[in-house]
């Protein structure tokens, strides 16, 4: 890719900070130029509390972005489920885009705008029956590549997506240099990362506190898909 | 531990976000009970542009909190070393806390306050011959524990170290649940994350471009630990 990538980051309310993070830092240390994009300029909360102000809104971001990335978080995910100009402004920028990334339930809201129709995809292990609702091919992978279309598992998978698609964007040797100086040579203390590693009863646990969100998660994304199907 | 644990952590600027933001979620899900510590409450800025607002000052942040956590980043670094007042406000918060986090080159804070000497630390790989100026043991791991210290490597270490305090603050099972909400089951696309697995060109590369801001970094770090002795 010739000069500095263009990358427009949705930023969206009550979004899980560290889904953008990760690959923000990655993205910074690359030289992209960035967009923080929302409907308005306004402080956007996040899950931590620590706000983020969105430097263009759907009006002002270029369309000549090389990349579309989409975090989650499952209430800011829901909100944007239910809104329209969310899912229009997707749909929009990732027809010219080269590059459509989505983190966690950030595909959902990718599912929802209607491009993931089959194309295989991944997402939250807590919200794969959700992302085959909207076409997709639920895939049980920590990074999925589909044609233009990269998506990552839960939360902390942002940094392997965003190490993957810098390598695109630049070439290796710059992605395993921005590896290294982030030394991203994890080493979890335990094993309980993916549902099989934590065993039935710690995923029923996580499963059973967020049953009520899921539902409407499930509830809302049914609905955008119709929308989405009628138009 | 009863009740929610209390959770100073100093925010300076220039720090790099994402040594702050691993730990912090970790311990927001936990349900700590969090403190963001500056001089002022002006916003701070960071590496990637995004302002962190304190919600305490120096003055103000309870004396009675649980952990002390100090994040990196060399250029926020380099300035809090030369900084009396916030080596000082280390030095008297970790008199009293059960555990005393540096992430990244936010381990060098706590060598410059004193609080180091004899004690294993680690902190980003390119920086532990500077941690070992301010008497501490540097030792080459992701996370070291030594009594009431927890030290961790550079930048994405922050969430190896928050999980393995979490076990502490709370029990295994609870650290597990968390790791397991954060889908944190990495799988890095490339082994490039430390000197070892980058090889030496690589490392070369980064040493070479962070050499004059490390050069500033030893001679701030040693001008500290003269002052700190001399008090």
């Amino acid at each position: 890719m010739a000069g500095k990538p263009k990358i427009a980051m949705l930023v969206h309310p009550n979004m899980v900070l560290l889904d953008h993070l990760g690959p923000h830092t990655v993205f910074n240390i690359l030289g992209a130029e960035i967009f923080l994009v929302w409907k308005t300029r306004d402080a956007v909360s996040t899950d931590v509390g620590i706000a983020v102000t969105p430097t263009h809104t759907f009006a002002t971001c270029p369309v000549d972005i090389d990349v579309l990335f989409v975090p989650g978080g499952l209430g800011g995910t829901i909100a944007c489920l239910q809104d329209d100009d969310v899912l229009t402004f997707l749909k929009r920028l990732a027809g010219t885009a080269q590059h459509v990334v989505g983190i966690c339930t950030g595909s959902l809201l990718l599912g929802a705008a209607g491009l993931l129709r089959g194309q295989r995809a991944t997402t939250h292990w807590y919200a794969h029956d959700l992302l085959a609702l909207s076409g997709a091919e639920a895939v049980q992978a920590r990074v999925v590549q589909s044609g233009k279309f990269l998506t990552g598992g839960g939360v902390t998978a942002g940094l392997d997506v965003a190490l993957t698609l810098a390598a695109q964007l630049a070439d290796e040797t710059t992605a395993k240099r921005i590896q290294l100086v982030l030394e991203y040579d994890p080493q979890p203390p335990f094993k309980a990362g993916s549902p099989q590693g934590a065993g039935e009863a710690l995923t029923t646990q996580v499963l059973n506190s967020r049953a009520p969100v899921l539902a409407k998660a499930r509830e809302a994304l049914i609905a955008a898909c119709a929308r989405a199907g009628a138009a």
